[in-house]
C-alpha cells in the first residue's frame, strides 16, 4: 500500500486504536496520568515507562479531531487521563470537534480561566458556540475580555436557537466591492495572505454591506485580469437567514451541491457564511439523533459514561414503557376469566401483539424518513394512508391466514383459528393507521416526530393487540 | 423577506410543495399527462387547462434535483405523468439525483435508446454508475458508443463494488506537472476556460501519472506567480484507494474536514478524485439504511411504492417476526399448566418481556451507532458489556422491585411480587447483554450490525422474559 504518509487516514485510525488499546488494557498507565501512582511504582516498571513514551508521542503526533474521537471512544477515568495529556492549544480544537456528550468530563477538571484560555485558539463564532453550548456558565466571562465593538456583534449572534444557521455560521469572510477588476481582487489577496478554511468562494457587499453577488475562486482563475467582478459574479446566490433549520438548509446543501453559502439578515446584509463542513457534521448528528430518539435514548446519553450517568439519562423511557405495559398488563387481567376458560389464549396472544408492534415499527420510520426529507404534503398524505392500510391488509390477511390455519392445526379448534386470523388483520390495520398518524399528529403539535415513535407505537399495538384478540375470543368462543 | 431570487431554496420549496398538490390533487391533470383524457375533455375544463399551463411551467422552472425530489414525493400513477414532462436533457441529471428506489418507474416507458441518450448529457463516471446500476442491461449499448481508449478505463473501475470509493469516484481532474510557475498555470487555467464542480484544488503528477502533491485553488491565489508548483503544493495530501468503503472515507472527510480528495491505485497513480457532494449523499444513505434496516425495512422500499410492490419488499421480515413470535408462544404453550393455576401470570408477563425489549433496543441502537463511528476497539469492549449490565441491574432492581411492590399489593401476593422482581432483572440483564453481543458478532462474521437487529433482540427479550418469569413461577409458586 503506497501513501502512507504521516497524515494518512489508515495511519491515523491505526494510531487512534493504538491509544485506546494502551489507555484501556495497563491500568497503570491511566494510575500514572492521574497521578495515583508514586514516581517509584513508575519507576520500577519498564512496560509502563515504554507505554507511557507511546502515548505521549501519539497524543503529539495525533491532530485534534482525531483526538477528540478518540476521548470520545473511552471510559471516563481513561478519558481524564488522555485529556491531561493533550496540550492547551490543541484543547480548544478537541473541545469544538468532540460531542457534547463528553465535554462533562473534558472541563470538569479545568478552571473557568484554563477553558477561556484553552478558547482563545479558535475563532469567535467558534469561542461563542462552545461559551453557549459547554454546561458551564463562561459568556459574561467571555464577553468581557472581547473588545467593545465585536461585543455588539456577539451579542446579536448569541440569541439564535441550537439547531439554526445563526449558531452554526461563521463571522469569517471575504468581502469584494463589485467595480473593482480580478487583477485588483489577486493583489488583494496576496497582501492578505490567507483565507479562512474552506473558502471556495468570496461575497461581493455594496458600501452598507448588502449582498450583491459571489465571486468563486475558480470564476478568478479563469477570467482575465481586467474583467471587473460585477461582470463575471454570480447576481442571484443562494443565501440563508440566521433562523432557519439547520437541517433543513443541510438538505439544500445536498440538493445544490453547494460548499458554503452567505448568511444574510432580514434587509439582505452579509452577516457571516455557512460552510460544508458544518453541514456535514449537521447531518451526521441529525440522523444520528433521529435513530437514538426512535428507540427511546437520551440525545446526552455518551456510550462511555460511567453506569450511574446512562441510569439517569435513560430512566425516563423506561418509567415510559413500563407505564404503557402496566395497561396492557390491565387489559389482560380485564380478561381473566377468558383465559382461565381457555389458556390456549395467553400463549397466542403476544403473536398478535408482535405482528403488530413489528409492522408499526416499519411503518412509522417510513414516515418520521419522508418527513424528514419533506416527501410528505398535503396533496400526497390520503395516498399514504391508503397505502400503509392495503400493505396491512393484504398482510394481515395471508400472514393472519397461515396463523389461523395453524391454530386451528395446534389446537383442533377452527373457532379459535378464524379469532387469531380477524385479530391478525385489525391489529395490523391499527398498527399502519397509528404508524402514520403518530408522527403527523406530532408534527402537527410542532414536535419532533421521531422522538420515542417507537415506545408510543409499540404500546398502541401491544394494548390494542391484547385487546382484540382477547375481546374476540370472548365474543365467539365462551 | 429579501433574497428571494430565482434560485432561492425557499421558493423551490414552495415549487415542489405546490407541483405535488398540482398533481395529486386534480385527477384530470395525471390523466390528461397519461394521455387518458381526449383533446375534447381538456378542452373543455378551464381550470384542467390552467393547472396543466403552472404544472408545465414549475417542470420548465426547477432544477434537476428538485424535480427528483418531486417524482421521489410521488405515487407511481402521478411518477409516471411528472416524468413525460420532463426534458430530455434534463432526464439524464434528474435520474441522477433521484434514488434508485424510484428508477424503476422512471425508465419503464424509455426505450433502451431514449435511455442512453437521455444519459450522454452526464460525465462519463456518472453514465457508468448509472447503466451498472439501473434496473435494465445497458452496458454493453453503452460500451459499444464508446472510443476505443475509453473503453478500457471504463473497463477497469466496472467492477468496484457498490459502495466502494471506485464506484462513486469522479474522473474529471485537472492535473499539473511539478516544476511549471503558477502563472503558468493560471494561463492554463484561462486556456481551458472551465474547470470541473466543485473544484477546489488541481493535482500535481510525474510524467507517468504518480500522484506527487495538491494544489489548492486558494495556493494559486495567494502566491506570486513566479514561485513554482513544487514549492507550494502540499505534498503529502491524504488519498484513497478505489477499494475503500465509501462509509468509512466519509467519516475521513468529516474529520478531516475535506472538500476533495485523490483517488490513487495501488502504485500511487491518479485514477479520479471524490469530492464532498459525493460524500454527502454517502453520509445521508448510510444513516438512512441504518434507520431502515434495524426496523427490519428493505432498503429497496419506496414509500411511494404503490401495495403489491410494498407488500413484496416487507414479507420476509414480517415472516421472521412470525416465526420468533411463533416461537416465544410456544414457550408460553409448555407453561400452560402454570397459567391455569395462576391466571394472574397471563397478565404480567408481557411486562417482563416489553421492559425487556425496550433495554434491548436501546442498548443495540447504542452499539450499533458506536460500531459506526468506529469507537468500539479490542481494549473498550470488556468496559462496554459491563456497563450495559451494571444499568441493567440497577434499573432491573429499581423498577422490578417497583414492579414486585405493585405485584404484591395487586394480587395480594408476596411471592408473586418477588418472583416478578427476579425476572424483570434476569430479563433486562439477558437484554443487555445480547444487545451488546448480537451486533458485535454480526461484526464478526462480516454482517451488516444493523440489519434486522432490532427484530432480533426483541424475539429473544420476548421468549427469554416468558421463560425466564414462567420458569421462575413454576419453581416458586405452585
Amino acid at each position: 500500500m503506497p501513501v502512507l504518509t504521516k497524515n494518512s487516514p489508515r495511519l491515523r485510525d491505526e494510531e487512534r486504536a493504538r491509544l485506546i488499546w494502551l489507555l484501556t488494557t495497563d491500568k497503570a498507565v491511566t494510575s500514572t496520568l492521574l497521578g495515583k501512582l508514586t514516581f517509584a511504582e513508575q519507576y520500577d516498571d519498564g512496560t509502563l515507562r515504554d507505554d507511557l513514551a507511546e502515548v505521549g508521542a501519539l497524543v503529539a503526533h495525533l491532530p485534534a479531531p482525531d483526538l477528540a474521537d478518540t476521548l470520545e471512544a473511552l471510559p471516563s477515568e481513561e478519558r481524564h487521563a488522555l485529556w491531561r495529556m493533550v496540550e492547551d492549544d490543541k484543547r480548544g480544537k478537541v473541545l469544538l470537534e468532540a460531542s457534547e456528550n463528553v465535554w462533562d468530563d473534558l472541563i470538569d477538571e479545568m478552571s473557568d480561566k484554563a477553558l477561556l484560555d484553552a478558547l482563545t485558539t479558535l475563532d469567535i463564532d467558534e469561542q461563542i458556540y462552545l461559551v453557549q453550548h459547554l454546561p458551564r456558565n463562561l459568556t459574561g466571562r467571555l464577553m468581557a475580555s472581547l473588545p467593545a465593538d465585536e461585543r455588539a456583534r456577539v451579542h446579536q449572534v448569541m440569541n439564535y436557537a441550537r439547531n439554526s444557521v445563526g449558531a452554526i455560521m461563521e463571522f469569517g469572510v471575504i468581502t469584494l466591492r463589485p467595480d473593482v477588476t480580478l487583477g485588483a481582487v489577486q493583489r488583494y489577496l496576496r497582501r492578505l495572505g490567507k483565507m479562512p478554511a474552506n473558502t471556495d468562494k468570496l461575497f461581493v457587499t455594496s458600501r452598507d454591506n448588502t449582498l450583491l453577488g459571489e465571486l468563486a475562486l475558480q470564476t478568478i482563475l479563469l477570467n482575465p485580469a481586467l474583467r471587473r467582478v460585477e461582470e463575471v459574479m454570480d447576481a442571484e446566490p443562494v443565501a440563508f437567514h440566521p433562523q432557519e433549520s439547520a437541517e433543513k438548509v443541510a438538505r439544500t446543501f445536498e440538493r445544490d451541491n453547494l460548499l458554503s453559502a452567505a448568511v444574510v439578515d432580514s434587509e439582505g446584509k452579509l452577516m457571516g457564511r455557512l460552510t460544508i463542513d458544518e453541514i456535514v457534521d449537521v447531518v451526521y448528528e441529525e440522523t444520528d439523533n433521529d435513530i437514538r430518539q426512535m428507540s427511546g435514548l437520551s440525545n446526552e446519553e455518551d456510550i462511555f459514561a460511567p453506569v450511574t450517568r446512562a441510569v439517569k439519562t435513560r430512566w425516563a423511557w423506561l418509567a415510559v414503557n413500563l407505564c404503557t405495559a402496566f395497561i396492557a398488563s390491565r387489559v389482560i387481567n380485564g380478561f381473566e376469566h377468558t383465559i382461565s376458560q381457555l389458556v390456549a389464549l395467553a400463549s397466542l396472544m403476544p403473536i398478535v401483539a408482535g405482528i403488530g408492534g413489528n409492522t408499526g415499527n416499519q411503518t412509522i420510520t417510513m414516515i418520521v424518513r419522508a418527513l424528514a426529507l419533506q416527501y410528505i404534503q398535503p396533496g400526497n398524505f390520503s395516498f399514504l394512508i391508503l397505502r400503509e392500510m392495503g400493505v396491512a391488509l393484504i398482510n394481515g390477511v395471508v400472514w393472519g391466514g397461515i396463523m389461523g390455519l395453524v391454530t386451528w392445526w395446534l389446537y383442533d379448534d377452527p373457532h379459535l383459528g378464524g379469532v387469531m386470523m380477524l385479530a391478525m388483520v385489525l391489529n395490523l390495520l391499527v398498527a399502519s393507521l397509528m404508524g402514520v398518524l403518530i408522527p403527523m399528529i406530532m408534527i402537527k403539535f410542532g414536535r419532533d416526530p421521531a422522538v420515542g415513535s417507537s415506545v408510543m407505537i409499540t404500546a398502541i399495538t401491544d394494548t390494542g393487540g391484547f385487546f382484540i384478540f382477547l375481546g374476540l375470543a370472548t365474543l365467539f368462543l365462551l
